[in-house]
């Protein structure tokens, strides 16, 4: 279907029978969801021997007793886990509670309030502070900034991340830009992994940068490969060392899609100097994470192998709920000019395009056929797509089923929402 | 012992042999602590079924799979059981993770820079901010207000609780004083209860208080007795309510000292203006607590009954711990001028005041013999005791036998330092 040359007596005819299948749709009273990355059910029972796992014996292979107070930034097991995931070493992890989330937040906020390296560090002295937001990116890391009262800068983003021409000039002109939010790899939404040319531009983004600028890099898919030879992501921290700019990325990460997404354990890697501020504050804020669920985890999934091994159960779950989503935007739109899609190797979401305008209308449309979509705008910041087009589908929590019938409903919203918008233009 | 009216002759025989004491403590190389209010293992044993309480069965009684995101406030069990605790309604419980101290630093985090009723209640907006600190008090508290920049002002204690005609002209007379900490039941250290005037009167502190006045109402050991007829709280919630004052008070709790105390579950309850600034906020920096954890405590404590009389069991392993502590006291000073203390019925902790000007020689002589004493001064703002009088002894952790020896080194310290200071004093 294309609806730019289409005649007008083509669009109304089009019309009149996307209509009558969207009648239908609403007439069948369906009640689907297509928006929040959870994992199925049948995800989380892989982990099911978690509660349990301990058999009776808390303490840890280094003694520690996981029941009691201490210990602020992890069990050792855990840091060397975490590491081996993030490619970092030991030392340079902070392991969080149940959500990477909460470390971005405290992140966020010590460098806002207190900053990493003492008060005169803090952004809250600048008369404004910036982040960069590739977009489409994810709407709680917008969150985490408009909290905060820090200006969000859309960054455009590309098969190989964002535009890092557009964000070397912005950083380098522009001082009061303090961050720029990043998920490297399978990014949330656009599946992109970034390549090694924009993770080593990122990397050396510190040397151009303001003072106290610091890249929050939300690795939260990196082991989520849904292919059986998934690209790698290039380790940031290596082009760092190069550049001298350990200092400038704070890398987070978690199980929440491994184990239990409500359940798992977060983490975080950074330099000693950037640590040390987390810890110095955390050590106020919480009496430390929950030991006993990292050794709970411990004792599931010892080391990176079992860990790879568990992902695979995931991804034999994961494909064909996207394969079902894929195959109904290649049938219908592969031969259209109605929209774009990614085609993801891992992560929880694919990103479709509308043609300008009509993501809103969409998203209406398919929710008034019984099938929630993502908002319209939430993978911008302030929640404001420029272009009103993008829309984020998250296929993982369905059943394979249901995602057959919601993506029925939402290709003939697209297209409905195309043809009723060529017809008004005239 | 008397050394106010010892004689000279008198005191060097004492210093003498107190010396000696000292000396013989030192060569023997001890090495305990009494400083931190950790249960010990025989404690944490007690919840050892928490792990694998859950066989397999994820489901909480409302339906939620736990082990997916969802759910910023907890389950609507643990919200049930926690309101028992707290006297208070379901609706009134906001559950955490596994730090109440968690949910007091957020409570004071968003009063500061978002304000509990939006942006002009925020604290940050006036040109000081400060808090009553009834002491001796809890050094995390105290924590929290200093990194924030807020201001402590010393209240002082008696058995009933805070001095409330201090705190009320305080209050009367200064806008600038937005809060307050409270440790109602078996204070942090002193380990006394509030009488019911002390907690009508703060109850009705709303009503002469400042706008954005808060209470931060910290009832850590509200069921942690040591007595088989424990005395009651009187519930500040009912006397709020008589008030109209139901905005002006935090409360938080934990099953920190319960079950876990590193993974244990912590809630808070306030009035719907209040919970719903906290889940606004908490909605932007975190996925929400672990509800498995939360599923896990209610299938192994599901009432409050069943708390009660678990209850009992860490009263039966801290009494003796307690009963050697006062033993050793009242043996030692029950006829001196040498220190009073406090004969708490339940609680963490036994408060003892040397002699003015002694406490940190007391501390300093105490780790000389191998004894770790919580820092003289800790249980002050700032760190600053006035009198440099107050020590916190932590009973909790360490064995009878180990508390029998720390208490001898501890008597003697407070001795030795007692007649030294009586001899300079000439």
């Amino acid at each position: 279907m294309y609806v730019e040359q289409a005649t007008r007596e083509q669009l109304q005819q089009w019309h009149k029978e996307l209509t009558t299948n969207h009648q239908s749709f609403v007439a069948g009273g369906l009640n689907l969801d297509l928006t929040r990355g959870k994992p199925s059910a049948s995800q989380l029972s892989l982990a099911n021997d978690l509660d349990g796992a301990l058999k009776g014996n808390y303490i840890a292979d280094d003694g520690t007793d996981t029941r009691n107070y201490g210990g602020i930034d992890g069990l050792p097991g855990m840091k060397a886990l975490a590491a081996d995931i993030l490619g970092v070493k030991a030392e340079d992890i902070l392991v969080g509670g149940n959500s990477s989330l909460t470390l971005m937040y405290f992140s966020a906020l010590f460098g806002w309030q207190f900053g990493f390296t003492g008060p005169t560090s803090a952004w809250r002295n600048e008369d404004k502070v910036k982040f960069l937001c590739p977009v489409p990116g994810y709407d709680r890391h917008f969150a985490i900034c408009e909290e905060l009262g820090i200006e969000m800068v859309n960054v455009p983003m590309d098969d190989n991340g964002p535009d890092m021409d557009v964000v070397e000039s912005l950083v380098r002109n522009d001082q009061s830009i303090k961050g720029i939010w990043c998920v490297p790899k399978y990014s949330n939404p656009t599946g992109c992994i970034y390549s090694a040319e924009t993770v080593e531009r990122l990397a050396n983004l510190g040397t151009i940068a303001a003072d106290n600028f610091r890249i929050f890099y939300d690795n939260a898919y990196v082991v989520h490969d849904l292919t059986d030879d998934p690209a790698e992501l290039p380790n940031i921290m290596d082009y760092c060392r190069k550049a001298g700019t350990e200092d400038s990325v704070l890398q987070f990460g978690s199980t929440s899609k491994v184990t239990f997404a409500g359940a798992g354990v977060a983490f975080m890697a950074a330099s000693a100097v950037n640590l040390k501020a987390m810890k110095n504050h955390l050590g106020i804020a919480t009496i430390g994470p929950d030991k006993v669920n990292q050794l709970r985890h411990l004792r599931v999934i010892s080391n990176v192998q079992q860990l790879r091994a568990h992902m695979i159960k995931h991804a034999e779950l994961l494909k064909p709920r996207f394969a079902c989503v894929l195959d109904h935007l290649q049938k219908n739109f592969a031969d259209s000019d109605l929209g774009s899609w990614s085609t993801p190797e891992g992560g929880y979401f694919i990103s479709f395009d509308t043609r300008p305008g009509l993501a809103s209308e969409v998203v209406k449309l398919a929710a008034e056929a019984g099938v929630k979509l993502t908002p319209a705008g939430a993978t911008f910041p302030y929640g404001k797509d420029p272009q009103d087009c993008n829309i984020r589908l998250a296929p993982s929590f369905p059943t394979v089923e249901d995602i057959d019938k919601a993506m029925a409903v939402f290709c003939n919203s697209v297209k409905l929402a195309s043809v009723s918008q060529r017809l008004q233009a005239g």
